[in-house]
């Protein structure tokens, strides 16, 4: 039975942390911070939560994160990297599900975050957390960086291709797709229903900040340099991403539903769907699993990759679960069993 | 005053046309029909025409057709060319909205229709009714194929690329998005709201039938070869379509904004909005417009271009509208002022 | 010709008077007002009306105003009641779409607002502005209070049932449910589409502030005291109420069809639907009509009532365009044609 | 380890069934059955049950089911009553999740179904499965009727009022509203998305086939007659019932939130919220819980109750569950523990 603390837990990230780790049977949740809603009950803000959670959110104090064995951030940016040298001093573990810690270099995080990385000697030692990619390194950290919800949804769908080298690196294209819980619970008109619902649109299209993200990570599968365009959008529905990758294949005879299914024949959250089929996000709703098809439409000498995830779950809460897990010797799949919800 | 009639009236397109048509001052509306419904009155089905469409269903009777000046068919795929000839003899102009007069080449049709074509002869005569590329054509016409909704979005978005040669030519991007009412009024577990709401996916990735009809389009604006990969979406909203478009440029330094904005600055319903926008499917919701937006992210000579168009009105029914404006010299935007429903 | 204005533009009411204003052809739009966003064009908050209305927003300015023959107010509740003075003694005639001239009792006023009410002298001059009930006076009015969403559906569902004195008054239930754009356009954790869509809910149902409107409504049109319950809800949708009204019928053998019937058979935006038949808002969106439906299920004793609008158009912006057709003598139904839009 | 079978499998219940079953400890899933989907794999219609239901539909054969040690019937309404006999001869127990043994008249069955009942002679014996008042006897049960969505929803709701006789039996009102998924998973134009979706209606105001049975359990409740008007909404979203109760108080100082507060004290899956709150239905989205508000408005002697459940969970399939695990002697809330998924 581990200590565990989450700072920031009135977003929707940490609502979803408290509805995993209620059910952990090796987690006691010992605090919750929010300087907004100190003192109020956590179920009187998330009344699916009455009877279930009875911690109450308290201001954020070191003395008592310091006393956990690992602290999850459901922070805005910027705010645990601030806070992360003293509680690893004070040996607790950290799970970053926050921007901080994702990019390895401090400048490029300074140029897409705008304001000066507050821990860049941290960066090194930083492990990014996508267990198909670093389970091994993930077990042994003190801190990990929670992929975010696009990168993750992004670099799993073209994995396999970059390993093997099979495209052609100069301009590889993402146009993904998100559901509006990604853009947090926070006031603004924007995200009204009136404004979002019944209606789509692309964002961010001259440059977002998962951008550099998912470029680092693609980079490093395939060792050498590339091009992505990505371009995020905006889904009139709540929780769930779908990107479609598109890539130049480099020859016309590859088998890529065999070597997808080699991939991640392992893995106990990416599903690779059978050649032909096109994966929903209500598929994964409420579930950790990954679902991706791969298919070379007309044999015309472009993959198109389709990848599915809930991002409140494989790409923010659950996926941080399984980092926890990891970290601390508990089955990998430990409390993340959960079927989607569907319909 | 022209008379008009509607073979197959119980769809959303034969909604739409009676929407659109209902306040036409040049028109009047004398038959419509469907063999399922006659009998019925047209607002017993669609009760928000009550008090302004008093027409009911009837079964097609090529009599009545004949007296029309001018028929649309909002018919299924396959029923336009079996009745086009004989209408046609009776002098009746006509304008599908289906796909039966698309393709110029019957072997095309064949292959995605998966029927022979029953009116080849017609195919070269038929003109494919863009007005933003073949106006003067449409003016004369006797018969229009009314363009796809895809390929609505699709051509206007990749047009001034294209004609001005800026992009190269072996591979084309599109990855569109439509509301479910592009898939029609029929009984289909596929698309019950508790199959598709709240949830997102691609479906025909390996072949589209308005791929061809894509590729047609933009192979006639450029004269040479083109390699088009199109995937086709899902979106749990009932209107509008986005398509977001990924082209190589091949130079650098293509001023694109002005290029869009010379390319259709004298068209009524093309808004191209300005540089780093993203147009939103509610902002043309109702309306026959298509606001179209391109950009070049992060200077990696990739144009991305965003293209929204309201499936229904500019990709269906308002489109033909406008063709009949055109056909029969009445002024182009009659009727078609409606203003987007947002929010 | 007249010149109009409208003091507060950004919100979802403002956008629909923008709408309809913009095609009437009897208007002549010369000011709107914003304190925020002064100085912004209307078509860079609205896209949808880029190429329609090129107006931008200024501060409020009671010289500009005064030279209106006409000013709308889609201000907050407590805005018009401080201005409206200056402008009446200048000509001008008013609209209040808010909510500060509905109740004729200034008490009642400071009850449900916690505001004492700026201009009593006014409240026994403003005309209730719902045409079915108070055409003549509106024809004369200098100062109209647009009524409420909720209180324009209930008071055209009950009033048949009250006029004849058809039920018991001691206690009416109004069950109705609303789209989020009745919260309005500002920013706010609770109407964020993650907050509210897929999900359904009662609020204020210990006490609302169109229970007063409703009560006095009803009241007037019956002449004695009256209990009514009135619960609203929030819909997972954007536009569109629906009441369900229940009350106790004082004898059995009404024939509630013909009494509806007759009671709106010359309104031009009231349709009484066919017995036993179930309006749909999607029937009036966009459009300005109240669809209605009465019934007594299973003949024990107790009236059904179901009465849809659109809580922009009938519900705020559209009644409000009808009561200045009637206040200065233009058609009643000028600018108000619309077809709902449908799907 | 129970051997466990479902008749009917293809519908949302069945497919709520396999999600619950899919990790109860104690039950091993041995027979599913489809007429029409007969030799395909569950996960083949069932996306998200990949890797976790490796089963397929077989046609029903009741060698197979006779050797489960329970059946339950996820079938349309007139198939169990038909089957029942004999499985019940062969030692099964089983739970009806449609309607065949809920009313105990078996003229009432047929007035509302249209069909005489096929085993008037099993209605005596069928327990109705509702813990919250039958537990004792759902223990000792060969055969329990699973509750209707709606009935599950307004009897609880009402309950207390009515066992304490705190209101006039002489009209009640329940005014129901339900996500889509109620109407179930087959082919119909009615439930398309672009039907229902931005939509909201009453239905089956004339009479719906749940009114007798709630009549039946609120009678039941009480002792003596009662006069109910129910009248069922259609909401534009997936999962949830929200009903909103009405009854007039027969004396002005009663302490409901008292009165509920000890009626469901003991109860694990109904939740009392504070005076004055408004439970949503996405509080309850995925489990099985009901929650509950009680206030009277404005002190005018009228209950308002709002009960909120799930309609697959607690409404179907967790209910089902529930029942499962009380005639089996395992844990009531086994395979139950799933918190609300939200947003």
């Amino acid at each position: 039975m581990i200590r565990v603390g989450i700072v920031g837990g009135t977003g929707y990230t940490g609502a979803e942390l408290l509805r995993l780790l209620a059910r952990h049977p090796l987690v006691s949740l010992t605090t919750i911070t929010s300087r907004a809603e100190a003192g109020l009950a956590v179920a009187d803000i998330f009344s699916h939560l009455r009877g279930r959670v009875d911690i109450a959110f308290t201001e954020p104090d070191i003395g008592r994160l310091g006393d956990c064995d690992l602290v999850f951030f459901a922070t805005p940016n910027g705010t645990a990297m601030k806070m992360a040298p003293e509680l690893l001093k004070r040996g607790v573990k950290l799970i970053d599900l926050a921007a901080d810690f994702r990019l390895k270099d401090p400048r490029e995080w300074e140029r897409w975050y705008q304001e000066p990385h507050a821990s860049p000697e941290l960066l090194a030692e930083a492990v990014y957390g996508l267990p198909e990619v670093h389970r091994e390194a993930i077990r042994g950290a003190r801190l990990v960086a929670n992929p975010g919800c696009y990168p993750t949804a992004v670099t799993l769908g073209f994995l396999p291709l970059l390993e093997q080298d099979l495209i052609e690196p100069d301009w590889l294209i993402a146009d993904a797709k998100s559901g509006v819980s990604g853009a947090g619970r926070k006031a603004s008109i924007g995200m009204l229903m009136a404004e979002v619902g019944e209606s789509f649109k692309a964002y961010g299209v001259t440059g977002h900040r998962h951008q550099p993200e998912i470029l680092q990570n693609l980079t490093q599968a395939t060792g050498h340099a590339l091009s992505l365009t990505f371009v995020p959008h905006l889904l009139p529905m709540i929780r769930g991403i779908e990107a479609t990758l598109y890539a130049r294949l480099r020859k016309s005879d590859c088998d890529l539903q065999s070597i997808y299914q080699a991939r991640y024949s392992g893995e106990p959250y990416v599903d690779v769907m059978p050649a032909g089929a096109c994966p929903d996000t209500r598929s994964v709703r409420g579930s950790n699993t990954c679902r991706i098809a791969v298919t070379e439409p007309l044999g015309q000498g472009v993959a198109v990759v389709q990848s599915v995830i809930d991002n409140l779950v494989k790409g923010a809460a659950g996926q941080a679960v399984q980092n926890m897990n990891l970290m601390f010797g508990f089955e990998e799949t430990m409390a993340l069993g959960d079927l989607a919800l569907l319909p």
